[in-house]
């Protein structure tokens, strides 16, 4: 189960740092939406990205979680990619992000292939 | 030299998060004040931390400085820490991104050695 911060954290409206690893093993990162369930950090992006491509090359990650309110009270998890979710379900987890961060579905015109990566925990350091 | 959205946003008062390698590869990764001259990313920590430890094995880090106005822009920089600045210049280095960011110098009864993690950046990435 996760810690019950990085849950409420991940579920309100705030932005995540995500890090996967290039294949020379150079760490890359991104700042993107971000969800959790009770169990795993979820972070929703496109098939054809190059860090959906390091996931499944290398599933180690870390995921830095920001109190949009106060970016000195974030909480780091480190963990690796255990399912990288496609289909429906991944599409309609898009739509549930947008809702949340922006208060609209996901833009109908973008339909390029949605993947969630469905990420477990091995370290959790709050700050 | 650095690209100048990249100066930009980390000579203003906004966070950054830094990530670096773990002696197994596991990427680590902080969310914390940043700086930057014309040339390099500038990250100020102690030299204790487990990030201070980490470059001084493997140098290669990412960096996303994120606008605090606007976390959907964001840059990255990869690269790889070029120099570790010891010493009294990396104590008013702390007092100077402590002004920045609070206004005030940085706490007189912190006397953990601090140190300059002076960046040189091979990618840019501007959102």
């Amino acid at each position: 189960m996760l810690d019950p911060k990085v849950v409420s954290l991940a579920q309100a409206a705030n932005f995540a740092a995500l890090t996967t690893l290039l294949p020379d093993g150079q760490p890359q990162t991104h700042v993107m939406w971000v969800d959790a369930d009770d169990e795993h950090v979820l972070i929703n992006t496109e098939l054809h990205r190059q860090k959906a491509r390091n996931v499944q090359r290398d599933p180690r990650v870390s995921v830095a979680i920001i109190d949009a309110a106060n970016p000195y009270d974030f909480v780091e998890v480190r963990g690796t990619v255990v399912e990288v979710v496609r289909g429906p379900v991944a599409r309609a987890h898009i739509d549930a992000l947008a809702l949340k961060y922006t208060g609209k579905p996901y833009a109908p015109a973008i339909t390029s292939e949605r993947v969630i990566l469905r990420i477990a925990v091995s370290r959790t350091v709050l700050r």
